[in-house]
């Protein structure tokens, strides 16, 4: 049944290259894919394979059968772009739209998807249990697609579900998972200190901002180094301190932006309350006053542990597969997150390094190895297939 | 003789109305005042005065010499404006020239030399020793004039020179002075503190500007609570603190700016030497770099003791002067501090509050009470002529 | 008047130097001077000179009735002693009491006055007003006698008080006083942070007191440098700092202490106030708890400014005074300060050096001139016997 | 051949309990284990079986030699005790030396390998390979007595070694490992503040050590925030800071110590270079020095994954295991890890929670369920027998 699953893949191969240079060419931003969700409507109805659509907004979801009774398994590709300028040379399928640019291979899990449910339609008959193509919009931007996607049911009755991302960073021929945390949360937040502005030279009759806001990046420093478990990771960064004033003024206000990164719902909590806490008593001790908003990203995405092991054996059986490699978590956000909160499943990278110069995802110059989308296509097709037989 | 210099003050003041009135209507910014040292000039050259013009610049000095044998003593007014557009309203002498004003007085300084000058040419049959009138430009504006015309001679041979501010919130009919430190050396410094950017994910592989500037802000704060003798005065004030990025993003570079305020040299140098100490130290901490520059502004003014108990001693005896009041020095910064530190002399403010609204030096709606010039033009005139008689 | 005085008090030298050794030699520490002030009482009762004992404490109090109307003047001489050894060699006088000893000049002090006090009795007939002679015990040791004199009454009528410290560390004929702030308010302070102690590889579950020790300290820097007004002085020293542990256990608990230094009473409760605002911030910040004890010692010493102009004019004409200093502030305390509080007059000290080793006040090998006794007597009887004349 | 090796160890368990409580009776402290080692010498030449002694200090080795050819294998146990009061009650094994005693459980560890060894020995016909029987002296003092038998020679020609510890908090029946670092590297340091002292009323006269003190605490919380990659574990806890002083004194030195808990070789060295960075620059700014005394205990226990892997294996197997748990790493450190540096291998923690009341290991109360030890040498036993035939 697999070589029947691979050997259909291969022959699809250049339709699946062809669909994707064309999402390529017509990128369309997050929440705004009205024609990208057109395309894979069209798709599945040529085919005649049933599909819904405008689930959760842009989402497109479509449903195969197969002949024999067994488990509901999802797989899942998101389709939006990003309001990058496409400045790749010398291709044929530069994006088309001015600003707008598919800088993430987002493309790329659509064409494989898309290539993928076509060819599990054409095996229905040997299949057993129910596969749910899930075609997400809006990954790119918060609050982002997966969670309206799942309020309009589309895990309702599934038993498990698999994603990929193909990696420009990582080598053609490898799989990277690991069970459990593996990409952060990505929570924003934004300080405005008010203290009262003054003359340089009469310090005692203002509340110093920009005083106070360095006394907050300081202690801020022990949230990691004090408060978290050490064998716990946690960042909290502060990338912007904006004061700007005459060198003779003292400033009346700074405003701070930064981020924090966990992979645990508790120590995510915890940096939030204890952000909270820190900047209260700073700005208790500098009688100053501070506008603090905490913006929570996507979740930690968690793999599960049975259906990451089990992605892991599958893997090593793919043909073109090379290596399967326990990664370190990344840094990095995904709402594929909120599946994996629901329902079990594992999420993985493909590798896509291309020849050539590599770019990391939202570069304009970025680019992926095609022929990973086989890779992706076959790995995700076995997991589904296979998670019958488990 | 004191009798006739008041009576004949008092006879011209409709004339110091008029003149200072056409130079506010007429401003011209510091280091541009071409106009206002020819209307100097001419004023002087039409009564038959000596006078010396582009003088280190754009200054003019007059020299009245004295029937008798006597002391030379300077007296200093400075004629330009500010790049300030005037607001005023409802005053026939509004500025003409637009986002340029009198904002600070300078105007009614000259118009008080200017007409003192006449009346002790008038006198001079009766006056002892020579009078140098020193009509000075870009008091506003680092490096000032004060140095370039002292460099050009104008004290040479001058045993004392006293110089007073019309200003604006002492109650009129006040004089201001004190012996010692009356106005602060004023300097200003910048700081770029260049670490290494990168994601706010990943800190371990950059060197943070905003730690590493919140840091320098935090141990600039003991310079003044540890370094500095608690008997002495100095202010350490960081006005700017720039570093701008994505919320995601770990600063590259933070630019910082701001003030020291001091009275005397040993500290003010002992600011510059510790704050060199303390930016060498925190970038050796944080493995980044920092460019520093201190720019000396203005030396602080520091009145001599004699010259200013002499003020003091004769201001009471002047017609108008309700009050000599032995204020605290200011903090901000003059360029008389030159002169004073070549020869003895004074300097004092000359209360010039107008009656209603009141605006502080450097306000688009600046202006002062008129009659106070005639106050200075008297304390100014008293004390050149009993200079002598000390 | 004066040249009876002064020759009066010359052939009394020897009869002081005799009082100050015998007091020198039976030394009495703060609040258990009974026979020092027993001795004080004897003194004047044989001389036929009505006094008052027990006042406030071990306070004695006598008054010399002038045969003329006049002004009531007070003199204050302290007699208390500390408790340190005495390791003088070579002197006839050293103290005899183990542990105690005269080592800040108050035996000087009360000599000089019982010898004026008893030089203005015999002149009384030819002098205006009324004397009191106010010898305080406990000088040394807070809460002090001179409040609880105070409120006994010695002020009552008293139009003006003066009073002087014999200084080892001026040169001998010099007096050294100032208008306004002469000497300290000297307060202390203890902190108690309570964090939760814990093992040193697990600081999330431990609330670290050397981390919020820390941070305390560098904010309460910003005190001096950022909430005091720049023209005032203000001094917040941390001497000591405790939290002694194995390396491998977080500390529970910190133990902080150090002193607050003051000339002006709003800046003194600026201090404490601003004090307790960064101790609450930064222990909320931390989620630690701190006990704070700010333990006010004597007020700052504020001179008068007419009594003190006065006592500079009379210093000019006292033999053996060779210059008047215009001295700055001192930063040690002295309870001189609650009389100025309550009415008119001055403090100075009397130059006392001694040829040889100097030794600075408190140090156990201290020692003063003597002939120094005689230009304080000198000084003190001319400041109440002219202030009838002023 | 795991059949008998269990009967064995079940037939002889009264013994291993009569050996560990003799040797519990009789503890001897870190490097000074002379008649324990004497003990265990004799326990196997009184079997015939070959003994080195004096290995590297006071460690004693034994080689069982199976009559079929196979690999080498060491197991390892430690024998030293520690300096604490045995404060047990109602246990007739106290320790019956003063101030010394078993409180980690290595009497434990002797009597399993002991009798493991007695056991392997009467099983040497049907066993392949060779078996090393290390007894290792002084683990509990750095810098260990693993170091010093390893230089001596125990290792040579070794293809494995396992070790376990007997755990008091952990319940009995449980076996915790993991691959990768399971102990920390455990170093210690000390920072000696040198400021120059005064009176705390003059900082300007002083170099202030507590607050330079203060801020290296504050500036070390930047190492585990911003210098050491999130995803990996660093600890860094100043539990002491000492500067003991009047509280109107200014400290001349502050004494700091502390701990950094580490797993890997890099970040550890980066530890101790940035901590380094931070003194000397923090010291430049302060214009004070500081003595940085890094002294570095064991490395990390890094169990290596197929031997690791291996153990988790076989503890699925062994009688009485209810559990084997994939364990967090701990922050204690164990100079195991010189053997793992070495030659692959891997460390466990048996289960040996007593019924009743649990004290932490080092606890002068701690006891162990002495059935571990029967659980601890089946492991090993069984770890060390299938090594041949994995």
């Amino acid at each position: 049944m697999l070589t029947t699953l691979y050997n259909q893949l291969d022959a699809a191969y250049s339709e699946m290259v062809e669909i994707r240079r064309h999402l390529h060419m017509n990128p369309e931003p997050s929440f705004h894919e009205t024609n990208t969700a057109r395309y894979i409507r069209d798709y599945y109805e040529q085919l005649g394979i049933i599909v819904e659509h405008g689930v959760g907004g842009n989402g497109v979801v479509a449903k195969i059968q197969g002949a024999h009774p067994g488990k509901t398994v999802a797989l899942r590709a998101d389709f939006d772009a990003l309001p990058i300028q496409d400045q790749k040379e010398d291709v044929s399928y530069r994006s088309t739209v001015d600003g707008v640019m598919h800088a993430c291979g987002h493309d790329g899990h659509t064409a494989t998807l898309l290539v993928l449910g076509k060819t599990l339609y054409n095996m229905r008959e040997e299949l057993s249990g129910t596969y749910v193509l899930i075609h997400q919009h809006a990954e790119e931007l918060v609050p982002g697609g997966a969670k309206s996607m799942i309020e309009a049911g589309v895990l309702n009755g599934v038993d498990a579900i698999f994603g990929t991302h193909l990696w420009s960073t990582t080598p053609y021929g490898r799989i990277d998972t690991r069970v459990g945390p593996i990409m952060a949360a990505a929570d924003s937040f934004t300080l405005k200190v008010q203290g009262r502005g003054g003359h340089g030279a009469s310090p005692h009759e203002t509340v110093d901002a920009v005083v106070t806001g360095a006394q907050i990046v300081s202690t801020l420093q022990t949230l990691v180094s004090r408060r978290v478990d050490p064998l716990e990771s946690a960042v909290l960064s502060i990338g912007s301190f904006v004061a700007q004033n005459p060198f003779n003024i003292i400033a009346d206000q700074a405003v701070l932006s930064g981020t924090v990164r966990t992979f645990k719902e508790d120590i995510r909590s915890l940096m939030e309350t204890e952000m909270e806490r820190v900047i209260k008593g700073i700005t208790l001790a500098t009688n100053s006053e501070c506008d603090f908003k905490f913006t929570r990203g996507y979740s930690a995405v968690v793999n599960h542990e049975q259906e990451t092991l089990f992605v892991k054996d599958i893997a090593q059986t793919i043909p073109g597969v090379t290596e399967v490699y326990d990664c370190p978590p990344q840094m990095g956000g995904e709402d594929f997150a909120y599946y994996l909160e629901k329902i079990p499943g594992s999420f993985f990278f493909t590798g896509a390094m291309p020849e050539g110069d590599v770019y990391p995802h939202h570069h304009p110059k970025f680019d992926f190895k095609e022929e990973a989308m086989l890779i992706a296509a076959k790995t995700l097709g076995t997991a589904a297939i296979q998670f019958n037989y488990k």
